[in-house]
C-alpha cells in the first residue's frame, strides 16, 4: 500500500544495482547475493527495483502467475481463463518460516472439511516470475536456503511430503543478504547464487547527507520527491524491457568463449558455473549496453559479479578477493 | 485493574523517560532498548506512561484497534462500526510465549467445530498503535525477538503458516530491557533499536530514600498521592499531545543533515540508521520543546540515545560508549 | 487426609519458621527461599504452617479461592455463590509438570465433546491465597521458574497460548528449596524472592535426639503427641491472625525509610528490591511483634532475611554473606 | 505363569536379602538401592521375595489394590466390593517407559468414543502395596527417577497433566539396582533410598558351583527342587507376618536415640533421614528377631545398611564407606 | 520369493556356523554376537540357517506363531484353530525402525474407525519362536537394543504405552552383527549376548576363489548348485532335530559343574551368565555329538565363545581375548 | 518437460560415463559414487543417460513400474492390466524429504476420509527399474542414506510403520554425488556403493571452451545441437540393450576368478563385495565390448571403479588410492 522509494533515487551502490537490473533482464543469470553492511538498503533496492518493472499479464487466479492456462498447475481450479495483470511479486521470507509454507503443503482446512488432498501453494508459488528476498541469508537454516537455492535452479518445485506429490513451475530471482562478520557462508552456497557484490556504508560525508536529505524529503515532501524519481525509473524500465528483447540477438564470438574458459583458469574456479555465468550475464549487459555482440568491456565489467564469490582461498595472495579478479582480468584481458 | 505508578512520580532516570516520552511523539523513532540493573522500574515505565496517554479511538471490535472500519482486516467480523474509547495498550511478553500466539494463528475452535480456517489474532494485532514491553530481551529466544524487531520495524505482521497467509497493522513501540551481565547482546539486535538508555541503581541516598517514600505512600496513602501525581501526569500528557501535531511543522535545515552526517561519521556508525533515527528522534524531541527548527541542543540531548549503541568496538579506545558518544559530539558541535 | 506434622512442633530452623510466619502475615512480602542440606524438613515447614492457618471463606466452587463472586473469573460457572470454607492450599509442583498444567490450558474434554474453547484452571488458579511449594527449584526447568516468579511478583497470571487470552488472579506465596551445592543460582531469580533462609542439620547431639524424639512420638504416640502440639499451633494462629490487622496501622519513621536506604547502599545491592522488601517485612515484624512502629529490632532482625541473597560477589571480602550484612547492620544501625 | 525361583535357594548375598525382608516387614522405611556386578541375581531375589509373601486382600476390581472399597479411587468404578486375594505385585520398570505410563494418564479410549476425561491407571496404581523394580536406574532418565523416589516417599501419586488432576495411594517399595562403574549416582538420589547394599560374583569356588547346581536343578530337577525350598520359603513368610505384628509393641529406649544420633553425627551424614531410618529399619529388625526392644545389636547390623550411601566423601579418609560405618559404631556403640 | 543361498555352501567361518546351530538346539543359550569385517556374510548365514530347519507348526493366523490355541495371546482373535506351517521365521531390524513397531502399539486404524483400543503386534511378535538379526548392533539407538536383549532374555515382550498393558510370549534367538572399529560396545550389552564369535575376511586365495566360484554358481547355475547343497542343508536338519530331543538327556557332572566355576574364576568373568552359558551351550553341543553326557571336550569349545566377550579388560596381560580364554582353557582342563 | 542435455555432448567425465553405462548393462552391479568438484555436471549425467535408455513397459498405473500385474504390489488397485509405456524413472531426492515419502507411509487421506488403513508409495516404489540419485550424499541424513543403501542391496523396499508392513520391489540403481572436502565419508558407505569415480574440473583450456561452446549451442541453436547428438545417443542406447542381452552368455574362466581374488588380497580390501563387484561389472563391460568372454582388459578397466572405494589406509604407502590400484593391477595383472 506504501509507495516504495525510487530505485533511481537510491545514492550510490552501483555495483548492486547493477546486478540487480542484470536479473531483471535475464532471472536465468541465477540470484544475487548482497554482502555487507547493515542499513545500506538492501531490501528496499529489491522492492523498488520490482515496482518499476512492467507488470506481468496472468492467468485470472493462476497461483503462480502463469501467463497460459495450460502452464497453471492441474490441482489449480483456473475457471476464469481471461488475464488480469499483476505487479512483479517481491516475496519476504519471514524469520520463522517454515518449510511447508515455503513450498506449500497440504491444504489442512479441505483436508479437515472435505476429506480431500489438495495442495496448498506456498511462497515458491507466489514468487514464480518474480524476486524471492531472504534478509540475512547466514542466519536462515541451511535446509531452508539449500532447498531454495535447488528451486531457484531447476526453476521446478517439487515437493514431496504428507503423501503429496506436486511439481509446479518455480522461476525467480533470489536475492540474498549476508552479513560476512557473522561466520562465512559455505563454498557451494556462495557458488550456487549467480552474481555477489559487496555494499558497504559510504563514506563520503556528501553521499551520507544525500541519503539523508532524499529520505527526508520522501517523507516530508512525498509528491514532488516521487514526481522527480519515478521519471527516472520509467526510462530504466524501457531500457530494461528493450534489453530483454535484444538478448537473442546478442552474439558470441569465440574470442569471448576462450576469454570466460581462460578468466576462470587464471582465478582457479571450482567447476564450470563461474564462466557460464559469466557469459550469461555479459550478454545481458551487452543487450542492455544496446552492443550487438559481447565485447571484452561487458566481460570486464561482470567478472568481479561474477567469480569473486568462486575463488579458491590462496595462502600466498592476500589480496582481496576483488582485487585477485581486477588482476585476472588486466592479464587475460588486457 | 489496579492504578499503575504515575509516571511523573518516577524518581530520577530521566534518560529513560526522555526516550519513552519521545517514542510516544512519534512511534516511527523505533523502540527503546533499556540496559541496567534488576529492580529500577523499567516494566513500571511503560505501564506508567501508557496509562496517562490520552485513550485511542478505535472502530468498536476492532481486533488490531483501527481507527477508520476499512483499516480492520478483513478477517475480522466488525458488524458495528461505531467508535469506542480504548487506553494505549502495552502488551507484556509472557515467558514461554510462543510464535503462534506473538504472530496470530489458525483458530483452531472454529477449524475444529466450523471446519473453516480463521485467523486467530495475536499479541502483535493487540499491541497496534500502543507498547510492546519485553523484559530480558536477551533471555528470549533469538527467532522470537527477530521476529518482534522485523515487524516493529515494518509496522505489518505477515503470517506464513498453517496454510495461512494473513496481513495487518501491527504498528507497535518496541520496549526490550536487558541486563549487559548476562551475555552481550547481538550487534544486529542492537542496531534495530531506534534509541538505548542506560539505567541504573541510584547511588544517592536521598534519591533513595525518596523512592521507599513514594512508593510507601503510594501503597499506603494512595488516594492523596495519587491526586497529587496524576495532576503532573496531565501536563505531560498535554505536552505530548502538542508535540505529536507540532512535529510536521519542524524545520530541518541543510546543516543540521550535515551534523547528523558528520557525527555519525565521527563515530563510525554501521549503516544509515543511526544518522535517520538521531534526525527523527531530534525532531520530535524540538516538538516537544516547542521550538520551530531543530537545534543542535537537540541533537546534543539525542546523539548518546541514537548513536551509543551502534558504535563498533574500537580497541584503542578505552571510553565507553557514552564517553565517546560525549567526546564526538564535543568535536563536531563544538 | 493425613494430619501434617505440627509447625510448632518444629526443632530449631528459627529463620526458616521465622521468614515463613512473615509471609503468612504479608504475603506481599514475596517468596522465601530455602536454602540448605536435604532432608532438614523444608516441606514438612510449609505444609504444617498452611495448616494451621485459619480457614480461608470462598465463593462455592470458585476456581480460584476468591471471597467475592464479582472476583471469580468470568470463565468459571459459579452459580451458586453462597460461601464456603477451604483450608489455605498448598499446591506442590510434581517433578515433570509441564507449563499448561502449570497456567492452566485449553480444556481439551470440552473443545472435544462440546466444540468450545474454555479454559481449565491449572496449578496457579489453586494456589491462588495459598502457598506453592517448589522442591530444589535449581532442578525446575528455566522457564517455569521464570513464569512462577513473574506471576507471584504481578499477582496475575497471563496465559497466552492455543488461541486462549486469560487472565486470573493468582497471588500465593512461593517457597522454594535449593541445595547450592548442585550449581548456583542465577542472580536474576534469587533477587525475586523477598527473603531467604539458610537450613542446616542441627549440630547439636540434644537437638538432633529431639528431632527423632517427637517425629517417633508423632508417629507411635500419635494423638497425645497432637494434643499437646496443636495447642502451640492455635496460639500462633491467633498471633498470625491478629498481627494481619494490625499490619496497616504500623507507623513508619523516615528515621527507618532512611535506615533501609543507609543499609542497601552499605550493602551495594543492586536495585532497590532489597530495601523494599526489608521496609515491608519488617513491618510485619513489627506487627507481628504487636509493636507501633517499626523500630530498628526488626530491621536487625529482618536484614538477613531480605538482603543476604542480594549481596555482589565481593572478591576483598571473604566474609560469607551472613558475616557481611551483620557487619552491616553493626555500622549502620549501631 | 513360570514359578520363580525359591527365595531362600539364593546362594549368599545375605546383606540384599536382610534388607529386602526387612521392606517386607515395614514398606515405610523406604526404598533399598542394590550396587554391584552384573548377573548377581537382583531382579531374582525381588520376585522370589514377593513371590513368597501372603497375597493381599483387595476390593475386587481396584486399580490401585485397596483393602477397603472407600480407599478405590473415585474414578474408579468399583461396583462389586467383595474382596479378592492378589499376589503381592512386583512391578518392573521396562526399559522405554514413558511417564504417562508410570503415572497414569488420559484414557485416550474413552476421550475419544466417548468424549469423557477418565484417567487411566499406571504402573504407580499397579505397584500400590507391592514392589517397583527398576534395573539399572542410572540408565533411566533423571526425571522418571526423581518422579518415583517422590512417589515412594510421599506415597501419594500425584498427577497433574492433560488437564487431570488426580492423586492415588502408591505405597511400594522401590528396589533399584546400580552400577557404580557406569557413573556415579547423584547424592540427592542416594539419600533417598531408605538402604543400600553391595553384591558382588561370589568369590569362593564352592558357593559358585552351588549356585550352577541349584540353578541346573531347578531347570532339570524342578519338582523336587521346589519342593525342598518352597518349604524353607513359608518359614521365612510365617516370620514376616509374625513381624509385622509385633512392630508396633517394640519398645525404644532413650539410649537408643541417642546411639542413632551419635552414629550419624560420627559419620557426618548430612539431614536427618539417616538417624531416622537408621531407627525405624532395627525396629523392623528387631520384630524379625522377636526381641521386645531395639538393641544395639539391631543397630550395629543396619547401621552400614542404612548410613553407608549417606557418608560425605572425606578426602583425608580412604576407607570405603563400609569400612568407615564399621569403624564409627565400633566407637559409638563399643 | 527368492531361495536363499545354502548353509552348507558358506565357505568356512566355522565359530559362526557352529554358534547359529546350538542356538537353534537350544535357544535357552540366548543371542549370537558376530564380530568382524564387512561383507562376510552375517546376514546370509542367518537367513540360510532358518530357511534349513523345519517349518513350525501353528494356530492358523496366531501372530505370536504358538502351537497351542492357548498359548495365543486374548486380544488375538484366533478363530480357526487348525494348524498351519510356517517357515522359521528370520524377522530384520529395518534401520529407522521405531520402538512401536518393535514391540507393537495401538492399531490406530481400529482406534479411529472403531473407537476400540487394540493391539497391534510388533517385530517382535512375528520373531517368536524365529530368529531377529539386528545388522549394525551397535548403530541402532541404545534404548532399542535394551529393549531387545530384556526381552530376549525374558522371553516376554511387556507393552506399556499408549494405555495399552500387553505381554505376550517373545522367545526367539537375537543375533547381532557389530563391527569393534565403529566405537566399542558397552560391557552390559556384551555380557546380554549368550554367545560371540568374530568372522573375518577369508586370508587364504582359494578360500576366496572358492567363495565367488560358488557365488558365481549359484547366481549363474542355480539349480545344480541347490540340488548339491540342499542335501547337505537336509543332513544339518537331521542332527538339529535329534539334537533337540537328546538335549534334555545329556548328563551333566559334579566335574563338569566345578570345571565351569573354576573356568570363569580363572578368567575373572563378572556375574554368573558366563558360567551358566557354558554349561548350557556346552551341553547343545553334546547333544549335537550324541555324547551322552557333557565332557571336557565340548567346554573345550565352548568357553572361547561363551567367555570371550565377557572378560574384564586386564592391563597387564596384552594378549587377545581368545589367546586369554585359550590360555585358561589349558591351565584348568589340562 | 524440458529435453535434457544429451548424454554424448558430455565433455569428457570418461571415467563417470562408462560407471553409469555399466549400471544400465547390469543393475545388479550397485550403485555410483561420483566424487568430485562442484559443477562438473554430475546430475545433468544421470538425466542424459536416462533419458537415452529405451522406454520401460509396465502394467497401466502399477505404483512400482512392474512389467506383469502379478509383480504389482497387492495393496495397489491395478484393474486394467494392459501395457504402457513410460521413460526410465530419475527420481530426485529433495532436500527435506522425509523418510515416510522416500518409503512410503500411511494414506492419511484414506484413513482420515474412508477409515481404512492403506498404503501410499513414496520414492522407492516410484524408483523401482530406475535411477535414484541424492545429490551430495553426505549431506543427507545418515539414516536416509543407510535406509537407501539397504534397499538398493536387497532390492526390497520394507516399511515397518505405522502399523503398516509392506513389502515391494525397489530395484534401482543409487547415484550419490560427494565431495570429499566436506567431511570424509564412513567407511560402511563407501563400501555398499558397487563403483566410484571422481570427477574434477578439466584443466585443458580447448576442453573448457568446448563445454561453454556446446552449453551455449544447446540454449541458442537447441534444434540442430539436439539432432546431432541424439543421434550418437541413439547409437549408445543399441549398444547397451545388445549387452543387456549378451551378459548371460559371457564366460567366466577359472583363472579370471583367481584374479579377482589376488587383486583384492594384494589391495586388502575388507570383505568380499570388492572381488564380487569386480566380477560383476567386468561381465558387464565384457558384453558392452561384445566379447564372448571377460578378459584382463576388462578387470584392468574396472578394478579402479571397484575397488579404489574399499583400499584401507595404510599409513606407509602415501600413494592415492588410484595409484594404489594401478600399481596392484601392474602386479597381479602384469
Amino acid at each position: 500500500m506504501t509507495t516504495p522509494f525510487p530505485f533511481s533515487a537510491i545514492v550510490g551502490q552501483d555495483q548492486m544495482k547493477l546486478a540487480m537490473v542484470l536479473t531483471a533482464i535475464d532471472p536465468g543469470i541465477g540470484g544475487v547475493l548482497v554482502f555487507g553492511d547493515r542499513g545500506t538498503g538492501k531490501s528496499t533496492a529489491v522492492r523498488a527495483l520490482a515496482s518499476l518493472l512492467p507488470p506481468m499479464t496472468v492467468v485470472r487466479g493462476c497461483p503462480v502467475n502463469s501467463e497460459r492456462p495450460e502452464d497453471c498447475p492441474d490441482w489449480a481450479n483456473v475457471a476464469d481463463t481471461t488475464p488480469e495483470q499483476r505487479p512483479t511479486p517481491v516475496v519476504d521470507l519471514p524469520l520463522g518460516v517454515t518449510e511447508d509454507r515455503v513450498t506449500g503443503a497440504l491444504d489442512i482446512e479441505r483436508a479437515l472439511t472435505q476429506g480431500e488432498k489438495a495442495f496448498e501453494p506456498g511462497l515458491l508459488a507466489r514468487a514464480n516470475r518474480g524476486y524471492l528476498y531472504i534478509d540475512e541469508v547466514n542466519l536462515l537454516e541451511d535446509h531452508i536456503v539449500d532447498l531454495l537455492l535447488d528451486v531457484a535452479q531447476s526453476g521446478v518445485n517439487a515437493v514431496e511430503r504428507e503423501g503429496l506429490s506436486i511439481r509446479h513451475a518455480a522461476r525467480f530471482v533470489l536475492v540474498g543478504s549476508g552479513n560476512p562478520e557473522e561466520g562465512e557462508l559455505r563454498p557451494q552456497l556462495l557458488d550456487r547464487f549467480g552474481l555477489s557484490v559487496e555494499v558497504t556504508t559510504p563514506g563520503a560525508i556528501d553521499d551520507r547527507i544525500e541519503v539523508i536529505r532524499r529520505r527526508s524529503a520522501f517523507e516530508t515532501e512525498t509528491r514532488a520527491f516521487l514526481d522527480h524519481w519515478q521519471a527516472e525509473d520509467a526510462k530504466l524500465r524501457d531500457r530494461i524491457v528493450a534489453a530483454r528483447t535484444a538478448l537473442r540477438d546478442v552474439a558470441t564470438t569465440e574470442d569471448i568463449l576462450r576469454d570466460c574458459a581462460e578468466l576462470s583458469i587464471a582465478l582457479g574456479t571450482d567447476g564450470l558455473r563461474g564462466e557460464l555465468t559469466l557469459l550469461r550475464a555479459a550478454r545481458a549487459l551487452a543487450a542492455h549496453d544496446n552492443a550487438a555482440a559481447i565485447t571484452r568491456d561487458q566481460l570486464r565489467a561482470i567478472a568481479p559479479l561474477a567469480l569473486g564469490h568462486r575463488l579458491r582461498r590462496d595462502p600466498l595472495d592476500e589480496a582481496g578477493s576483488t582485487a585477485r579478479v581486477t588482476r585476472a582480468v588486466a592479464d587475460v584481458l588486457g
